[in-house]
Parts: C-alpha cells; structure tokens; sequence
C-alpha cells in the first residue's frame, strides 16, 4: 500500500495523504495483532486453516478499502469495501462510474489489489487447498505426472516462491508488451497487474475497449491465457518440459474450449454485423478468452450481439479458469469430470456389475474426489439459486440476477443485463452489495472454505 | 382411440371419420406388428427393455397424430407430432392457438393421450425402470417402509393393475367434483384427465383461468397435488395406513416446498398488486402446485409478476413432482438428496476420515444411488445448456431459451417469456418444434433411457 505513495510523488499528485495514512493504520494494527497473538509454535490446525484464510480475505479487504475511503473518492464504506474485495478476490465487479476521475495513485492501488490476490489465490489453490482437502483440489496435485523428481519442490515456502517467481515474469512480460504497444507505462504496469490475477480492473470506464490496437488486445488474450492455465504447469513450460503440459487433460479441454467457442461467435458475429473478419475474430476471441478466465475485460458490448452469443457468454460464466489458476468460478477440469461421469453413467447402465472409474491423464479418480466434485456443483447450482431469489427480490429480472450472481460467485465482474459489459455494480442498493461481495468471497474461496464455518460442526469439539 | 368416435356421436359431430380412420391404420399396423413379431418367450433382456420403452412412446406418438393430421385440424404433420408427443409425455407444450374451435372429439383425443400417458409413466417408474435400474428410482422402492407385507404386490401385472385403480379411481373423483362445481361434463372428464397426467391440456385457450370460480380453482389444485405423489403412497392412503406415508421424507418436503413457494409468492402479490389476498393466495397456490408437479395450466399471467415471482417460477421448473407420480422435471427426492449431500460434505470435510452417508428416511442411502443420482442431475445440467443452445440459435432470447427448454425438459408446457403462459409453441421452426419433442421424450423417460440407445457400448456384444 505505501508504494502508491511513490506513485503519488512520481505523477506529482499532491494529495497523497489519504494512501499514506492508510499505510500507517493498516501497519499498526497489522503490528498489534502480531504481538498479541504471535507465538513460537508455527504449526495451526485445519480448522485454524480454514479461518485464517477466511478472515484473511476479509481483513485484506476492509484495510484495502481505507485509501478510498478516507480520499473521499469512494465516500460509502460499503461501495469502497465492494471495490476493494472484488480486487482482492481477483473479480472485477466495480461500483465506479467514471474510473479516469480517479487519482493516478488510487488506479495504482486498485490494480495492486488484484495482482496482491492473484498471488494470493496461487498459492491458496495449489498449495493450502490440497492440505484442507477442498473442492476436487487433490486431482491435479496427484497429477503432476511422474516420478517425485517431476513433482514441485514440496515445502509451502519454496513452492510459493517458484510460482511466484512465474506470476512476477509473467507480469513484468506483459508490462514490457504493452508498453511497445503503446500505452503509457502506467497503462501497461495496471493492466498487466489485472491480467495476471484474471481481475479485469482498468484504468478506463471503456475497459480494453478504448485502445483501439489489435497488438494491444492479442497481447492481453495471450496473457489471459496463460493467467487461466495451472501455474504448475507454466514451471514446467519455463524449464522447457512441454510434453508434461501437453498430456495434460485440463490443459487441452481449455485450449479446446477456447477454440471451439471463439469459432462458434466468429461465425455468430460474421454473419450477423457487418465488419471486418478479423475485427469478429478478435472480438469474439478476446471475449471468449476474457469471460472463461473470469477475467472480465471487454472490448465490446457483448449483450448487444445475437441470443445466442449471448446464451454463449451465459454459460462461459460457469466454466471457468483451470485449477491452480488464478481463474475463478466451476472451473474447466470439474466441467470435464462432471461431463465424463454423465457419460460413463451410460456404460454402467449398460454393465452394471462392471467398476467403471471416471479417468483423468489416464489415471482412474478415486470416488472421493468424484463424489467431491460432483457435490462442489451441487453446492454451486444451489448458491446460484439463493443468490438470483435474493437479487431479484431487490427488483432486478432474472436475466440481470443471474449475471449479476454468475459474475460475482465466479468472480468474472461484469455480467448480463443491468451488470453488462458497459454498465456497473453502482446502482445496487446497500444490502445488496454486501449480498454480492459475500458471493465474491464463497466463489474465490472454493465455497468450502467459507462455508464450513457456518456447519455447526465446525464448532463443536 | 375408436372411443373418441363415440364421443363425436354424442355431441352430433358429422365429421367422425378421420379418429375411425385413425383407429383402423393404427390397429391394422398394431396387428402386422403383432404378426411379424409375436413370440411364446415372453421375457425380454434389459438391452430390449429400453428399446421397447423409448420406441414404444414414440410410436405411440406417430399413430396418435393421425387424427390431427387427416382431420386437416392441424395440417402440418410436424405440429401434430409435437401436439401429440406433447400429450404423451404429459408435457402440455402446445403448437395450437385456437384451442376451441378444435371439434369435441378431438380435444377428448388430446385429453386422452395425456391421460393414457400418464398411465404408462406410473408403471414405467414404479414397475419398469427400477427394474432397468435407472435414475435412483430404485430410492423410493427400497423406501416403502417396513417388512415383506407393506410391500406392493410384486408382480408386474398386478402392481401396474392396483396404481391404474388409484389412478381411475382420482380421475372420477376429480371429474364428479368439477362436474357439481359447474363445469360441463365433457369439461370436467377433459380436465380430469389432464389432472391426474399432470398434463395440463385445457380444452379453453385462456386454460384454468377461463372458469372463473374459486371452487373449481381448489379443486384441481388438490388434484394436482395427488398427482404429483408417489402412487404407492396413494395406495397406502386409500388402505388407511397414514403413518406410511407421514414418514416419508419426499413426501414432507414436497409438501413443504408447496406450503414454502406459495407463503412467499402470496406476500409477493399481496404487497404488489391490488386485489383480495384470497385471490394472492389462490393464484400462488395454484402456480406453485401447476409448476411444481409440472402439469402447466395457469390461473393468470404469472409473466407479468415481479421479478422474483418469475424467479421463483423459474426454480421451481426444475423441482419436479415426486418420484412414481405422473409429475416430470428433475423430482423432489433427486433435488433432496442432491441438498442433503451437499451440507454433508461440509461434515465430511471437518472429520475426513468418518463416512458420513446420506439419509432418507432414516436409512442410510447407497453410495451407488447418491452417485447415480449426481449423474443424472450433471446430465441434466448439460441438456439444458445444449437445449439453450439449440433455441437461442433460432432467435429466442436467453429467458425464452431457458423457459421453452426447462418446460420441455421437464414435462411442464409453459414455460417464460415467449412461451409464457399465455403463448404457445407454433412460432418455433420446424426444426426447433422436433428438437423441442426430442426433449420432452428424454426428460420424460428419465434421461438415461433414451440416451442409453446412444452408447457406443449399448450396440456392443
């Protein structure tokens, strides 16, 4: 947070006080609860686990918010905790109406939020996940294939480091594109923060939309790309071990999603509007590439196109980024397992007495994790209908509720109807906002995470 | 189908040749196929099983549009399939926008053919697929509580002769009530037998809300209710063993989303639209009670309610009646399991190494059944988005697409905004008109059995 001060200095923006002293507050009370509850043992229990990451999220977001807050540029509490979570849990939701209005500082610390809990989410899905035993989390841990020597360096510390050390290149990459490709450094910097975390902040209203550059928006597709693949595997295709990822089923049912459907509205929009192919092409891929990622960015007002496009982007919403990716929502390898278990139920009608095991990288998944998985959906679908009962009562049509639900519990950011791709989340009233920055929380945590602090025998000894 | 010509008879209808004609190809077919295919073996594999059932109703089908075709009522051969498809699946979707300018043994026919086709539902999910092992049908089988002598008669025959009583049995009950309450005879027998279908084919255009009377109104709302429980509890009913069926889980929580929906959608009415709370509470109960056991006739416009009564609408669509009733759609006890488990796993993750199975009545369910269960509700899933799919690619908006695909799918009829309750299905395309049927056979036949015939390894030796 104190290295929006230097933003502050280096764009010559006068009133950097308001991020200054939320430094100092947050490294107060940062420094307090450290004395008051450090101890020597640094071992916690599972149960420890799932609160700390819970409370983790939310501490983050309530500290994060005080720079809003106190510049008085967010002056509604809810509205910059909205803003703040929504960054942290890398969606992209906004409550802001005129995004260039704000001070370059406070753009700075927004798309630091996202990129903060981007690395945040890396580390939470391929390293503390697996050891809570969450949502199907084991699968690709077990698949890392081969022998130990393959496997990521073990320890929590080192791993972090290494894909950390991925997340930053990547980052710096990206920068370093966009800045040749025209934008200012400041652009560049910001949006390469958001991609990397599939968060979908901009610096403009317009989103990617006001860069009028093919090189601009390809660039931004690759690296949304990578953002949506396994971070696993992005070490093994720096140390050059391509065959690894390329025997990854995840991998090649999300490469193949995004084929398919990027065809699929290319023709759509091709034969529909009149403008270039390539224009289709890259708008269909950028917003393909954008809404499976959960990454959120547009380069154009996608609720505009045919039903069907529209249905297209509708159930993208719900497939979301690979496993160990800093993409939200279902995500691609439970789609899959869901899929292929629908279709081996068949051929266990059809064999009854046969023990007919879902497969994934050619390995039989143990029931456990299939009965995991399949009750994460269940859990899903159910959120998704508490979630449209409770938007729609606040007058919203179903249409717009289930935007607003699917974006916000896959923390995607902008939905359909009244949370489209040119609209906001502003006009929602208080307790609404609130409803959906709880949503961001569930769906960014794997849902269990959050929810088994509401069992009742969570707390019981 | 002859009997119809009787009914023309009795209403001096002159132009009773086309339902003789009809009868006479259809027993002149029925009996080639007889001769062609008779056989002393009167046992069947599990293979033929499937085929017999999924042919068997789309034969049916074919030889029940006859009428409606020669007759040149309705000329498109296309419609009349779907409007008898429609019937036979007790779906109610219809392609028909002058329902009473139809000759009156016609509409008998139409009535008929939801009648008779929720006769064969009965036994084909109390007898039929428990034996082909389908869907977690075998649940409520097991269920029926307590030792050999509560149990149904085994056999196939008899069973199927003992649910049809009860099923005659609520068809003159219905038909004598709706008769005093002022409706015709010939209105009342129709609607009778669209009732107990859970059909919802109405021999008025404006369907339940052309009888503008309260009593006629709870009336076929009761019977709804009968409808959409498990026959065997019925059976149970009408021998005075009450505490059978008191004890049922489905049971409670059918009532209970039925006493749930309707308190909600009242107040919803109550606090928005101007008109006696008896009529709030009338028009909720019958909408929620219609849509719940997916029978479709509709007391008002419920389109026109606010957003979250369309919401409500929407959710239910995916409820479904009990299993073993005549009611279609995803079924109360699969939408029980499916919440049950998914609260369990938050247990479950807690004490990893405790199996924690799923109850329902106070038995704990197989592993197997919560598996099968999983997969039929994924599949489910999967069907409605390539439905949404499908109708969106022919123009329909995406709560068009939902709601023609979710009422299809699940056997109810009307559906949300274009083919809402005071539309109907004749827009569609040709193409969309089959597509629409397919789905109303694979939901109707509980998935699995239709889609079975598709296994590569169904063909296999």
């Amino acid at each position: 947070m104190a290295s929006a001060v230097f933003v502050s200095v280096i764009y010559s923006e006068h009133a950097s006080w308001p991020v200054f002293l939320s430094s100092m507050i947050t490294l107060f009370c940062g420094a307090l609860l450290w004395l008051v509850f450090r101890r020597s043992d640094k071992s916690f229990s599972k149960r420890e686990g799932y609160i700390i990451v819970t409370l983790g999220w939310i501490l983050f977001s309530c500290f994060g918010a005080i720079p809003f807050f106190i510049s008085g540029e967010i002056p509604s509490f809810t509205d910059a905790f909205f803003e703040t979570i929504s960054g942290f849990t890398t969606t992209g939701a906004s409550i802001l109406t005129d995004i260039e209005s704000l001070p370059k500082y406070l753009l700075y610390w927004r798309s630091l939020i996202q990129w903060l809990g981007g690395m945040g989410i890396i580390v939470l899905s391929l390293v503390i996940l697996p050891i809570l035993g969450i949502g199907g989390m084991q699968l690709f841990i077990a698949e890392v294939p081969g022998p130990t020597p393959d496997k990521i360096h073990p320890r929590i510390k080192e791993t972090a480091k290494r894909l950390w050390g991925i997340y930053v290149f990547f980052t710096c990459a990206e920068t370093l594109l966009l800045w040749l490709g025209g934008m200012s450094f400041f652009d560049a910097l910001n949006h390469s923060f958001t991609t990397m975390a599939t968060g979908g902040y901009s610096t403009k209203q317009a989103s990617i939309a006001y860069f009028d550059s093919p090189f601009i928006h390809y660039v931004i597709t690759i690296f949304m790309i990578f953002a949506g693949i396994n971070f696993t595997l992005s070490y093994f295709a720096l140390h050059l071990r391509f065959k690894l990822i390329l025997r990854d089923e995840e991998f090649r049912f999300y490469i193949g999603f995004i084929v398919i459907f990027t065809i699929l509205i290319t023709l759509i929009l091709s034969l529909n509007i009149d403008q270039p192919f390539e224009q289709s092409f890259r708008q269909s891929l950028f917003q393909v590439v954008s809404i499976l990622t959960t990454t959120g960015y547009t380069t154009t007002n996608y609720i505009e196109w045919m039903p069907i496009g529209i249905v297209f982007v509708f159930l993208l919403m719900f497939f979301g980024g690979s496993a160990g990716s800093t993409g939200g929502s279902v995500k691609i390898i439970r789609v899959v397992l869901l899929l292929k278990n629908s279709i081996l139920e068949l051929k266990r009608l059809i064999h009854p007495n046969a023990v007919i095991p879902v497969r994934m990288n050619r390995q039989a998944v143990p029931t456990g994790t299939v009965h995991n998985v399949l009750a994460f959906v269940s859990l899903y679908i159910f959120l998704v209908m508490i979630g449209i009962i409770v938007i729609s009562a606040m007058g919203y049509d179903l249409e717009s509720s289930l935007g607003a639900v699917g974006a916000t519990l896959g923390n995607i950011g902008p939905g359909l109807g009244v949370v489209g791709p040119i609209e906001n989340y502003a006009h929602f009233p208080g307790i609404g906002k609130w409803f959906l920055s709880f949503l961001m929380l569930i769906g960014r945590l794997e849902l269990f995470t959050v929810l088994v602090l509401f069992s009742s025998h969570f707390w019981k000894k």
